[in-house]
């Protein structure tokens, strides 16, 4: 097991002083915990962290409902913010530029995988957090004043993007534009569904438009329709409960993104595919998926997963993001605000992401803490 | 109900006699049947069948697994024989060509998927038997002396092209060979790794091995292990049941063709799969197929489904196959032992197709019925 906070501040290259919000159990309750960063490498970028979004695998995580947590954890994978310091060896960034971290923070950067920019796809990818960094130490996340990173894992904001709504772009963004991009569903005039409109569905839907496509948002809940017609820009609405209203949208999809942690019955969705349509699982059910062989075998259907993206994709992402204004709808919340807000996201509650305003609001709550 | 064969005798089209082997029930004996064809039409061309082979679906069909079988039923969709005589409006065809006929013998021909090539997944496609056809008669397979068919699904034997081995292409050729076209599983030095060794999976292993990429046989049976890398050339044999040799596979392979139509467990068969590696299914499960999710999302994995394939690849696949010596492997049967390989093939008693030498063997055995 990595070592802990206590343990990691010992460390001779942890010299940064830092605070975040820990868990410290299963609990789901964070709290202020002072911390260490390792002082800026030859390769790496220090950032002040402005601001963090928070992704519900955050509170799978903090509840060690995957059963890998090392606390005391500090979540957060959704980081945008100000570089402070360079190594000698970094030539794409510099003090002062607004940059941004995702989920993974480094990677063996030589194999296979991170040769042809899937570092996500790595054996020796790092975690943002709850990950053993390759000093030992265990990472820690965005929810917290400063972090260093290699400059590979580093991507840029392009200036027309917000720090604010483009943070969840790092995870949210990436893992709908990926299986988008690699399985063509990226093309003007083809059909996209998006199943599921939560933090990830809501940016799939904005991608399938600037992208030029026909975007369906097929959910279970009819009161969402309104603001994915308005808001978002979809094209139609499917009520997934609804037979008819399934029916007469049957064979008429190029693709899904299928964004939905439950176990949804299968066969239906397929239904909603043209013949060689695919559909993409970025979400991960409990259980099995379960597929009726005809459903794909028929009509020449995919069901393929998808986790993440590269970051030569993620900076990519971004560019286009910020040049057809796709960004994420967030509600600003204070550090202090942070717990209610994850109790808000067990019930779903909230369109479409939180994002902590870290610069104005966590010092005060770790300084509270402290006296 | 399509009409009965005594029905299509008084069709006013149906002129031609032939005769056939036929199905009266779910029993799976067949016996002979006198039939009409109907006369050649413009675009017709009028086929004297030489070799059929007997495929795996040709018994769920006879013994009606598929809950959908008109009887009389003449089953058989690998055909290989001789024009005799062509409409016309043909071109592409003359009397004495070699020609084979597959899984469809008409479709729209006017749709998106006839339009770009996939008349397969023409929701009007017509199957070469137990399907009504335009006339509104049912079709009868390949079991039988004779066919007339549209030109559209009449494919070229080239020169190089035996019929009797060449004729199981037609239906287990095109199946592996399309969805390794269309989801780059064709490829020079690529892993491709074929689950299950029987019609279908020793022509993937020979496709395989010409397109130049490393083959690997999954098989829960090592007594196929020495036929695979002998007479097929496979590169390696992985024995599924062996957990030790399964291991040392995991991660290497890009592609499956999982030919198996058994609910076989599907998290092992991902582990063999490199990062954005594919399995496509080819057969049909009674059972949903069941899927962790994680085995999908996260490296990015795909499971897809394909059935047969449209006509311009058919002949492209004969090209193909004959370019490079891919035949299938047979064992030649006359129709009087039909019965008796239909029985083998329920106990997957056959390497690795059968195939009935119609020409010279039929007439026989339908005339002695007649007596």
């Amino acid at each position: 097991m990595a070592p802990t906070a206590a343990e990691q501040g010992g460390h001779p290259q942890h010299t940064k002083k830092a605070v975040g919000l820990a868990a410290r159990d299963a609990s789901g309750h964070l709290s202020p915990l002072a911390i260490t960063r390792r002082s800026t490498g030859d390769d790496d970028v220090a950032i002040k962290i402005l601001y963090c979004g928070i992704c519900h695998s955050d509170l799978h995580s903090i509840r060690n409902e995957w059963a890998n947590a090392t606390y005391p954890m500090i979540p957060g994978h959704e980081i945008a913010g100000e570089v402070t310091e360079v190594g000698k060896n970094v030539t794409k960034f510099k003090a002062g530029d607004r940059v941004g971290v995702g989920c993974m923070v480094n990677s063996c950067q030589s194999c296979e995988s991170c040769d042809v920019g899937f570092e996500n796809q790595c054996p020796g990818m790092i975690f943002t957090y709850n990950s053993t960094d390759r000093d030992g130490t265990c990472t820690y996340g965005g929810y917290s004043s400063a972090v260093v990173v290699h400059e590979r894992f580093v991507v840029r904001f392009p200036d027309a993007m917000p720090l604010d709504k483009g943070a969840p772009l790092l995870c949210a963004g990436i893992t709908v534009y990926s299986p988008m991009k690699y399985h063509g569903l990226n093309v003007p005039g083809l059909h996209l569904g998006v199943l599921g409109l939560g933090g990830l569905g809501h940016v799939a839907v904005k991608f399938g438009k600037a992208f030029g496509m026909k975007v369906t948002v097929i959910s279970s809940s009819p009161g969402k329709k309104e603001e994915a017609l308005g808001l978002l820009g979809a094209d139609a609405f499917v009520v997934s409960k609804d037979p008819e209203e399934m029916k007469a949208a049957m064979g008429t999809m190029d693709g899904i993104i299928n964004t939905v942690s439950a176990n949804v019955p299968m066969a239906p969705l397929f239904g909603l595919l043209k013949p060689n349509g695919k559909m993409i699982m970025v979400g991960l059910p409990d259980k099995p998926i379960e597929v009726p062989a005809f459903a794909l075998v028929a009509k020449n259907k995919t069901l393929a997963g998808s986790c993440i993206g590269g970051m030569a994709d993620t900076q990519e992402m971004l560019d286009i993001a910020a040049k057809h204004g796709v960004t994420a709808e967030i509600e600003v919340v204070g550090a202090d605000y942070v717990n209610t807000a994850l109790e808000r996201l067990v019930k779903a509650d909230v369109r479409y992401r939180f994002v902590i305003d870290i610069a104005n609001t966590l010092d005060k709550v770790a300084g509270a803490a402290a006296e």
